[in-house]
């Protein structure tokens, strides 16, 4: 069975991830009494949660009102008391200062490994920056080479599952996508690398630092793998989305290999474009983001920025820079996060473990930071299981958004966005969630 | 002489633009030898200013500290207290809300003259919501029809003289300018009218009420010609920067006929995208900018933005509602700034009258709002004049930065923009600057 060896070689690699068909009630191996039996059983659970009228959103990877309370003081703490002017005696009350505020460039270079004037802090959104970099990759090119939409149908390659968000914009743009298999240790790179033999394979998407929405970090290997690619398009730019460089949920926090060094000693340094923002460590749209590379990928990109605006909102990264001081003050910050955020992604693999253990439909990831776990369910049962959740009131992303074109070839993979609900809440949306794949699950063995 | 008839021209259409040729001390009428004596006079007070190292900048328009002091409560103005929802019960601090707060899309269509459901609130660029527009144009097309990009050497046509920032993101983008002579009633419309029947022109640029750099406001009969436009092309757009909307300078200030409702009655409500921003209002770089357009038009935008963004920054409106309350509450704010901006014009007004009133070599504009005076010197002398002031410490806008390609065909006008320096600041490089205009004229006529 093809997914039973798929599983059992992500277990070698990777000891976190639950084996199925091990344990005992493992569904495959019921009769199909036992099992229209246990459907029943759960039928009658799932029209007891349906009768609840739950509206319950588990779809995005939102901080909860608590985390943002954490940053309340942020509401109020630019006065002229604590001064308007940034080091450089800049009036942040005023234009200037295209690339931002020295101080902030100096938080961000620490944060992404990189060298303060190798930073560029800008608005309110990486995503932003990406979409941006992205549109004059394509349409204006990059390393002085020709625009991307010049060259052909240009592909991205699209380490999957993946971040929706990603995908979309490359799509948008009209690049072809390619999926790339994620692995706990990154991508594919075996593939990878064979890909990048081809001119029109422009760039790579990664979240590699506790990735969405498994929560992988990629090894060291992987890392140098990467650095030292040598495409065939001398405008392939991997983009190094670091979402969750400082988001770790214990005290042995992932460490993920500073890129921009590797690039650099591989003699690679224009290969990369690093990108964060504090959106899930203040505000999210409220907070400040940041494109990072080579000074020549930076000066083609201020070249395009000084002609779309004047300057970045300088008052919010004062504000910012007021309140951490320095990127130690943020990662100090984080821990308070994370007291929120270990009992949500707690009660998540309590609960899977718990309903779903031994039953040989499900496995799931067990990150050691980010925002989400991801859950596999039985080849052909994530639609059901979400439209299953979705007619009880509780709103999952939907199956296949971590795949490019929205489509898993497997209709298998589900990202679970624990962050958000309240705690009881979050309890509730998981039990619905458990019986909902268990049905999905016995429905599909039913066929 | 082809400039003595021009200025009469515009003399019959404008009575505030001071005419020569018709007071003492005519430069064009003096001897040789009297105007040699007079350069003499004029080098050796040059030479005064020279030696004192002034470094005084007069080159763009931004708001002084003291403007910028009228607005220091947003650095503190969201407290919990106030709270941190909005109306429609949004927590500000996270994500959602892509098109902006509602109450602040009410203030916007307020000062646009459109309806709340027309605007979208954005970030803290105007400039950027423009450049993603019209890239977005370029490259995906609007109206339902293809991209600009696919359907030739599009052409953009440009007021002139006007904004530079408007002419260098078509120039960026890779479109033609096409420039329009700006008349006291607006751009000329016979033109207009006329280059419309090319399909590819796809737009005009506008900044309709104070405009940049020359104070004028479009004319009602303008306004109507430009909403009744029928454009060979249907993807034609008409970009309406109301920038300067409620910058008034004296208590009975322009009234600029609201572009919507014409286009509106002449059948033609997709024809015009509006902007504006509060940069001028509260804080450049830190304020909140929106774009208006009919529904058609947002959705298309809308489509985009999803793409690139989940939300602008809405705790930044929050503290602009906060702030203001509504419309009027910054209509009112706005005195403030015109109290302190109306000393400045009047010194440049009077040094202007004083040292070159009655000399033939120079004309300006007289503005009722906004943030320039608009100066026309001799044609032939406005670089030299530019560069005779920066010589001696005073920077101004480049001569030409007015014009597409920043070539002014007559070498005559120079934007003055007196709000960012002080008072006394101003009037020492008002005196430099006629100076070096009688300086540049002189050299001239000996030639």
């Amino acid at each position: 069975m093809q997914y039973g060896s798929a599983s059992s070689k992500i277990i070698f690699n990777c000891d976190f991830i639950l084996d199925w068909g091990l344990l005992v009630m493992n569904f495959l191996e019921l009769s199909e009494e036992r099992r229209e039996a246990l459907r029943r059983e759960l039928e009658e659970k799932y029209q007891a949660f349906a009768a609840r009228g739950l509206q319950l959103d588990m779809s995005r990877g939102k901080p909860s009102a608590k985390q943002l309370d954490l940053t309340n003081d942020l509401l109020v703490s630019v006065s002229q008391e604590a001064g308007v002017k940034c080091r450089n005696g800049v009036d942040c009350r005023n234009y200037g200062l295209l690339e931002g505020l020295p101080e902030m460039r100096e938080i961000f270079a620490e944060l992404l490994e990189v060298e303060p004037d190798e930073v560029l802090a800008g608005g309110n959104s990486s995503l932003n920056l990406m979409f941006d970099f992205m549109a004059q990759c394509m349409y204006h090119g990059i390393g002085g080479q020709p625009a991307w939409m010049t060259q052909g149908r240009v592909k991205m390659l699209c380490p999957c599952p993946g971040y929706d968000r990603h995908f979309a914009v490359s799509e948008y743009l009209g690049m072809e996508l390619v999926c790339v298999p994620m692995t706990p240790q990154g991508p594919d790179m075996d593939r990878v690398e064979e890909l990048v033999k081809d001119p029109l394979v422009k760039g790579m998407w990664n979240v590699p630092k506790y990735s969405n929405p498994d929560g992988y970090t990629y090894s060291d290997d992987t890392v140098r793998r990467i650095a030292c690619l040598k495409p065939a398009a001398p405008d392939f730019r991997v983009i190094w989305d670091n979402a969750y460089c400082i988001h770790d949920l214990s005290d042995t926090p992932d460490r993920l290999l500073p890129i921009m060094k590797e690039c650099k000693k591989a003699g690679n340094p224009d290969l990369v474009m690093l990108f964060a923002s504090t959106s899930k460590i203040t505000f999210p749209g409220a907070g400040v983001a940041a494109v990072a590379g080579s000074k020549t990928n930076l000066a083609e990109i201020k070249a395009r920025l000084s002609m779309q605006t004047i300057c970045p909102d300088k008052i919010n990264q004062l504000r910012h820079i007021h309140k951490f001081k320095n990127a130690q003050g943020m990662v100090d910050h984080m821990k308070a996060h994370a007291s929120l955020l270990r009992p949500k992604f707690d009660v998540v693999l309590k609960t899977l473990e718990q309903e779903l253990g031994g039953t040989g439909i499900a496995r799931w990831t067990k990150p050691n930071g980010g925002y989400f776990i991801s859950f596999y369910a039985l080849p052909g049962c994530a639609a059901r299981t979400v439209a299953l959740c979705k007619e009880a009131g509780v709103v999952m992303t939907p199956a296949g958004a971590t795949f490019p074109y929205g489509k898993d070839p497997k209709d298998s993979n589900i990202r679970i966005a624990p962050t958000f609900p309240p705690l009881h809440e979050l309890e509730t949306a998981m039990e619905l969630f458990c019986i909902a794949a268990q049905l999905a699950a016995l429905e599909h063995l039913a066929r």
